[in-house]
């Protein structure tokens, strides 16, 4: 009954396959392989558009690198209060950009929306260089409430962004997912909606390590490689990563990853709607679920071997405060769940109310 | 009419004095010198005990010289979301901390207070090394609404920050002028209180330009030369900072600038109290006066020659919202403010009011 | 004819099989998963000790993240001048450490010695907080003149080191070759020799990417953590770099890998030094070969596909100068170089030199 | 007698007057008043030419911010081994490019030539993104060893680095007695040479604390208020800079100032010529005299009261090497050296050798 995280598994046998095959043979270093080479042709076709990708080994690596080609040192960027890039990365933006800064500005919303921008333009001062300059806006899809922004209200953000001289980035650790609920291209909710770089991530969807970078204006791009390199995220056998795309991107491997999570996440949302001490605090848009359950509950699923998380409080809607017997919890699904993980789970739960009565 | 800031004199004449005074002779450089020397000894009965005490020439070099002390790179800082060190100097925290974070935490209060602390705690994160740890409360005396917090507020808050394990930083770029307005002793608000550096700005009240940064807890001040020096903080002619201090010190000489300062500012508040579009958004503490007003007034004023500033809307009081035809705009007095400068203005206010009619 | 460098090649079958086998099943992520407790567990066994260890994917994370956990930002490190982390990690260790400084100290000689260290100190000021501290000496082992040092030499430069109050780091990105030619035991040339820190890389030894930085004194590790996560260097699948070094340690197999590698080099330089055009520049000690060689060979045997690289002249023992028509090589050999491509290699020169006739 | 430094003096009269003279009245602040207005007309007459100009208190922030202008964080600088940026001030160079690196290139040269450029470029590798990228060299003037670069060797240098692609940066800390000595315009020695940015110090010359970075070529300064707003180098009373430039520039007031210094230089060094145990290391182009003696000599000069300072052993010229009873020292004179001082220093010497026979 594995709920923690979407990496808390292995990879997927195709990807791990692909990985044995790259494995043969001399290559270039420093990700300038045949391999790589590969990956980064499949990923212009994934997205329909030329590209500058770049591969790094994790999502807080891909996030901060992306986020420090669009900023100066005394600059912004601004981002959804629960935002990876500024609840679960440590000070990693400040560092990769020199001391830049990160700013939260939804407040308790699920999405971003426009007038959060508008809000932030209007009480903020303007008076460089003692005020900052916002650089930036960064995305979250699927978003930390496990919600999923459709192309509209993407391209909605991005323009409202973009008129306010802000560049976009999309933190895609769970891009997968979300793509495979909207059912829209991959181009539908990154370019054509008007974001101007990717964290793409593979690892949360069936990959072992492996995120790309993707700018979609290359222009943005002129400085990576030397932030990659003195970072130290420049991996010599760079075959490592080129092989995990190209074998999640093969006959849309990514998609039947992410298509069981979200299917699995559907059933267990079902299940669960039949306790009604167990609560859902924001739709089930991919593949996690936010419950509020009873401290007691919690506490024997843990105890009969049930992994989740606790959930931080600011994760919670605009309103809603908790009791002390009440906790706020996440549940993930992953491309190996099963529906015996389900069944055992939601058991649990049901063994727990029937022994409260 | 000049009511922009008080940093938009010169230096008080007998501060100006001991300048040409301390001009004579050699000296040591780099602030091994009598002048320096004399002015740490004055501090010390100041606030009546022993110290690590540093000079700087801004406000922001104490600032964040005094947190980068307090917080490693991967910690972050709490302070009103009003504050200086997050509002107007740029990502100098970020800077001088190697890429730490500065995290408001008051919305739309004007005085931090111990709920905001709490909340916080509660509803962050938790999780190192994926959420950052937090290491120092900031408080600005006097506040940025202008307010001032009393000995009993201080000690409240900063027991509270220390039970959170948190160091307690002070910006006193107007320090001067809450300590005029309690009456009380520097220590009463300082080190009894629980501070544990503090900014003390005498640039604002008289000085030329000196800050000085005041440890309590000398332990804290164990990298400060090195920062100092690394930062080109480190003056060659010491005697600039030193003789500027001493005079400042010398006969309670910050205490009769701070007065005026303050006595000028309840005349103008008196003053503008009668006319009832002229709306006070603060109490007023010290030396500042926050208040909205027509857009007319505000312009007409600006074009007869008065020296003011709007302020930005994050400065408003919760709730308080401005129509499109009213402005926020702060004023200032300080110790060269005449009766002369507040007649006139007010009576610019009074014939811009009999003209509307 | 793969003489390009030591990270061409895949992982060795017995990692890989390893990798596979580790693929299986939920763990804990973010490094505290039982393959990186199994590869902990077997560093001890492997150096006699209880350590402080973390893994990461590059040498240059590796090294960079060890060196900021021994320095100040206001400090320096000192290297050979031709340490991997002054010359080919970008700024990546100023980076890390936020500003700290690498100096290096031996100019032209192969190995750092003890007289080193003393002009240093004998000829700069010391006159903090205006000159840096010195705070470390890096050592690279096998060097990058391809020079083993004897733990006899390592002592004595470590003694050294700790009487001027420096720690010492060892970059052992080839680790595993220095050892396998000295035949001592892993603690003879580290923690018993005085070294603090070792970057240990497996990478280049048969690994696909994983190198752990090992702490002989716990007390040096305690920021890393912080360091790691806020540089991204945090994988979520920990796995990946525990499978690996389980495999690598099991049954001396990382001895096997280098073993070979050595061999190969050796037999290389036997048949090189038949051609006197061809001339060995620093003693072979391991796996590289540094030599001199005509132009007109160089490009040859590169258009006959074989790969290597040509050298930096910093490279070079003092005293040599290259005419016009020379070029500096390295030839670096790894545990999968064939006799074939060796007797290919030399094919091709004895061909070369045939037709100058 | 003072010969410790030229910034151990306080400020010429004149100067001092001008800053009470700037003290009255209202100004804007930071940097928009009248005061830094005239300084920066009177600059463009000086230098001939139209400028960025920024006012800063020391000459570490002068040069930090000067080269973080001109270099991105995987770049570096270019200096002479003695250079101040390298040698004195801490790791400032690093800490405001955000870990860009500064490389010394002349070994025991008293200047810096063409052929050290030379070989750094024919000895280092050029593997981007592994090895850094070259940015700019910097300069000296007068130089540490108190030696003047000519107009001559200024255009040779300046034509080298530019054709290499380095921007060029001028410390002139010690401009002034550089210009004094060669009787040449101040465009002579900068633009006109090919300087792209100068750090101009008048605080070494008789100012109180005033230093100018003066760029040639505006486009550099782009980012120039942000670095210094967020550096804590932006003063709220600008009038300080302003005022000292004013009054120094006025009537060539810096060169009646400089030429004294000079000439007493000059007088020193002929009375120390009579004393064959003093003996001069390298020539006194400006106002500094390096000289080895006997210890005991330094002690009791010391002990007698004067002022001088022991100096690292990397200023001695190549091949220079000391007894155990010999210091290498300093002797700086300045725009207040006067011929008292120089009697009763030399006559000290007189009475040390008469008693030593």
């Amino acid at each position: 009954m594995q709920f923690g995280s979407d990496n808390q598994t292995g990879a997927s046998p195709r990807i791990l396959e692909m990985l044995v095959q790259a494995n043969d043979g001399f290559t270039h270093g420093y990700g300038d392989d045949q391999w790589c080479g590969r990956a980064t042709s499949e990923l212009e076709k994934f997205f329909g558009c030329t590209l500058e990708v770049f591969f790094v080994a994790t999502g807080t690596a891909a996030n901060s690198l992306a986020l420090s080609c669009l900023m100066e040192p005394w600059e912004t960027v601004l981002c959804h209060h629960q935002a990876h890039i500024v609840q679960d990365e440590s000070t990693a933006p400040e560092f990769f950009s020199g001391g830049g800064r990160i700013v939260p500005i939804s407040r308790r919303a699920g999405k971003l929306q426009v007038h959060h921008l508008q809000r932030y333009f209007k009480v903020q001062g303007n008076e460089p260089p003692h005020t900052v300059r916002t650089a930036a806006l960064s995305l979250t899809q699927t978003s930390e409430a496990g919600l999923v922004y459709t192309p509209e209200e993407l391209s909605i953000l991005c323009r409202s962004a973009h008129e306010h001289d802000l560049h976009v980035h999309m933190d895609g650790a769970r891009f997968a997912t979300a793509l495979a609920a909207l059912g829209c291209t991959p181009a539908d909710i990154t370019w054509k909606a008007g974001v101007d770089v990717l964290s793409l991530g593979a690892t949360k969807c069936g990959a072992l390590a492996a995120e790309a970078v993707v700018f979609f204006k290359p222009d943005l791009a002129a400085s990576f490689i030397h932030r990659r390199k003195r970072s130290g995220h420049l991996v010599s056998k760079g075959r490592l990563f080129g092989a995990q795309f190209v074998a999640w991107l093969r006959d849309d491997h990514w998609l039947d990853l992410a298509r069981h999570a979200n299917a699995q996440a559907k059933k267990l949302l079902e299940r669960l709607s039949r306790f009604s001490a167990v609560s859902l605090q924001w739709p089930c848009d991919a593949n996690e679920i936010f419950v509020t359950m009873p401290v007691g509950l919690s506490a024997f699923l843990h105890d009969s071997g049930a992994e989740f998380y606790e959930w931080p409080h600011h994760g919670l809607p605009a309103g809603v405060n908790l009791s002390d017997d009440e906790v706020f919890v996440r549940l993930v699904t992953s491309f190996v769940t099963s529906d015996e993980q389900i069944e055992q789970f939601c058991g649990l739960i049901a063994e727990f109310f029937l022994n409260q009565e």
